[in-house]
């Protein structure tokens, strides 16, 4: 079969780990550096970042946030200003020691996080309550020096946005945190086509310095789940650190109040685990660098290349498309775009041309529609529509399939040892030594207190005291 | 008057310096962090660099380049590969040392730029002739560890692009050289209104490990010169020293020819320099965050405020269109916008709602028409061009006047003592001490050999030997 003529890859049930690792390299979107976690993102990788850098950064603006650039080093003495903080970030960070064959005065980390930085500069140009909101953000790589590294999971330097904003109430902040959680939320399902679970952090998977995290939280293929997005709830602590101050309409002096929120390079692995099978990546069209690629049939017969040539020009209005006319075997090129994940492929042969239609085929599922040449437009726009509502259906059932509802530890074991792995709901008292004792015994950790919550019982699925919330377990990437 | 309501700069013929950074700094482009030379770049300053981005991409990608991202880090082995690159780097690099609290088995360069990063990769992924040409850009910030910073013109860490292609011969290297900063020129002559001087650099000023350096110089208010962008040529010897090899097409081993190009944030200290003037900022209106700026007159009154949303809803599809419609006085609001160098103003209250008409004021001459609403997108359009070739043409002027062709020292000195700092054309006979010499006695540096030689004698300007060239002196930023 012409699926296996370009490249082999591992198969996922043989070994998921190197299937993963397959499709990053194969379909050329890393390659490695020679500092250990530090990957080079190839064209067709970078591409996918910018195509998801674009569309959200349209909902930041139309949600009224501005763009900023703040410098890479943080003073150290600046990077301790807020204890939590410092403590949580503190042990992983990369220093600068010597500049222009010079020891430095005081060391510089390269940022793992801008929180610092930004309150340093809140607090030169807040001044007045007229001053606030303010709602920043900033695309750039960040740093954070991991022992265990993974391709687009875990970097030491990866690429992100983070958003900071301050406003004048606490109300204010934490309907800002929810806000971009749920644009977080509504990007993935709608142009990621990866359903997700928003939920609350327990206190021991805080933010460092933060008074609450907001996540949304996959399940990728393996039944592992990914953290794909984080909003942080600050209140004013940060504010009082950095002495950040404001005079209010009564004219008194105020504290503001602060959030933060990121997404990163991260969601391209969760793609990939979310939507990928053995024929390489499958990539939801919103992102894909390549929305349709035309393949001429018989491209050396007469007309075959100008009707290629013609179908082109009208669809590259309107979708991201490629003309593959390399002097190559169709079977030969059908392989290698599946291996990259093109959502939709267009054949186009003599006897199409005659019969004034074409063949559209559906990546993930590697359905043939033949469709008329007269409306395509229309018949490639509904293929890349039907493409991202079936990632999204497949994806969700995979998630329903492995989301087992447990009372008792034992359950929870026997649900996946039956199931495979996946997310558990059950419920939790709160306290963090039956969070721990449930990692212990089962193997999965505490993923969130989902927002939308289900009550399965009365006690703690551990202690068997009075429950709080119905907490979502799962082993973590 | 109004222009001077809202904050007071230093008028630039006090003080062109203070001038300057009070530019920067009031029209809240940047403002400092604890760290020397690492500028945070606020919002609207941000925004500047977001459009020339947008602009420059497109440019790049409709020339058939494509983005990557590079990691942020050179081990000290990589750096050290090419001898001429590592001795012009090496003393201003920034080194990372430790790494989460570990001291680090070898020290890491924060990229100062990334030659040796792309032809590390370029070794891994050229191995035939079908591989080429390879072109690649990245949009990043680099850190050089400079003792002398100024906002824009010389940060520690700045942001910039970086071009760096592999091709099969040296002519076609050359000519991807030469295409870029034909780029580059376009981009400064026609959007930024910004005119250049095509030239390449004298050996004695080649980029560290480059063949040639090509560039394109402008000269600013104050007769200082700007380098604005740079194109470089390396022949094959990065590839031979990153042993990169290709088969070509008749099955030999060769080495491939690589260029490498870029443009960073100095552009927007260009800008400044170029335009601006006593009242603040002007902006070109290709890169403008703001292109036209609405203010209500006499807000209060019926019917101008919806009149004034109605325009904004009209213009906003076709240009960045800002409505002010702020508790302020028109006057206060005309002072704020002149110092943040919106190219034109609209105004509009109950006299113009009543006659069907609106003001125009294009902010680098001030010359107000009126304009009637029907039709308005045409009319804001021809303003806007009006203020790109307005300005084009008062910087051409400037240069005109401020360069003289000159035939010895002694009237290289007369001519900047009597017309003040510029350019100077005066021909060079080739030799690296002239050059020193005509810098140490008339206090000009060469800045190119331009492109469009003149013959201005037969004997270079310093020596009396045979000239070779006719080359352009400046002082320069």
């Amino acid at each position: 079969m012409a699926e296996k003529m370009v490249e082999q890859i591992t198969s996922m049930d043989v070994d998921f780990a190197k299937w993963y690792t397959d499709i990053v390299t194969k379909a050329d979107l890393l390659d490695y550096s020679s500092v250990k976690g530090c990957m080079i993102f190839r064209p067709y990788g970078y591409a996918i970042w910018e195509n998801i850098q674009k569309l959200l950064d349209a909902r930041f603006k139309a949600t009224g946030h501005e763009n900023v650039y703040m410098p890479m080093f943080i003073p150290e003495s600046l990077l301790n200003k807020e204890k939590d903080h410092v403590e949580g970030f503190a042990p992983e960070v990369a220093w600068v020691t010597e500049g222009g064959k010079e020891p430095l005065p005081e060391r510089l980390c390269v940022r793992p996080t801008s929180e610092t930085l930004f309150c340093e500069h809140y607090a030169n140009v807040i001044k007045s309550y007229r001053d606030l909101p303010k709602l920043y953000n900033q695309w750039c790589s960040v740093v954070r020096w991991e022992k265990t590294t993974r391709p687009f999971l875990r970097h030491r330097e990866f690429l992100w946005q983070e958003g900071h904003t301050m406003h004048a109430t606490a109300e204010e902040a934490i309907a800002e945190t929810k806000q971009m959680l749920e644009i977080y939320a509504d990007f993935h399902e709608h142009d990621l086509a990866i359903p997700v679970v928003r939920g609350e952090k327990t206190p021991s998977d805080k933010f460092a310095g933060a008074e609450n995290t907001y996540c949304i939280e996959a399940l990728m293929h393996d039944g592992k789940a990914l953290q794909a997005g984080t909003s942080h709830y600050f209140g004013d602590g940060f504010a009082k650190a950095f002495n950040i101050t404001y005079t209010d309409k009564n004219n008194r002096l105020a504290h503001p109040y602060q959030t933060s929120w990121g997404v990163s390079t991260r969601m391209i692995g969760g793609i990939i685990m979310t939507h990928g099978d053995n024929n390489g990546l499958v990539l939801p069209p919103a992102v894909a660098p390549i929305q349709v690629v035309i393949v001429p049939v018989a491209q050396h017969k007469e007309g075959v290349l100008e009707a290629a040539r013609a179908l082109y020009e009208r669809l590259s209005p309107h979708f991201r498309v490629k003309l593959d006319d390399r002097d190559q075997s169709p079977g030969w090129k059908y392989a290698e775009y599946e291996m990259k994940g093109v959502p939709v492929r267009l054949e186009i042969g003599p006897r199409d041309i005659e019969a004034g239609t074409c063949v559209l085929v559906t990546r993930h599922n590697r359905e043939k529609v033949v469709a008329p040449l007269d409306g395509i437009e229309a018949a490639v726009s509904e293929r890349l529509e039907a493409v991202r509502a079936g990632l999204y259906e497949k994806a969700l059932a995979n998630r329903e399939r492995r989301t087992y509802s447990c009372t008792s530890l034992d359950e929870i074991k026997a649900s996946l040892a039956a199931g495979g792995d996946g997310f558990v709901k059950a419920m939790w008292c709160g306290d963090e030594a039956c969070e721990d004792r449930v990692k212990e015994v089962c193997g999965v950790g505490s993923r969130c207190i989902p927002f939308v919550q289900e009550h399965l019982s009365d006690v703690c699925v551990c202690c068997g005291k009075p429950a709080k919330h119905m907490v979502l377990w799962a082993i973590a990437y």
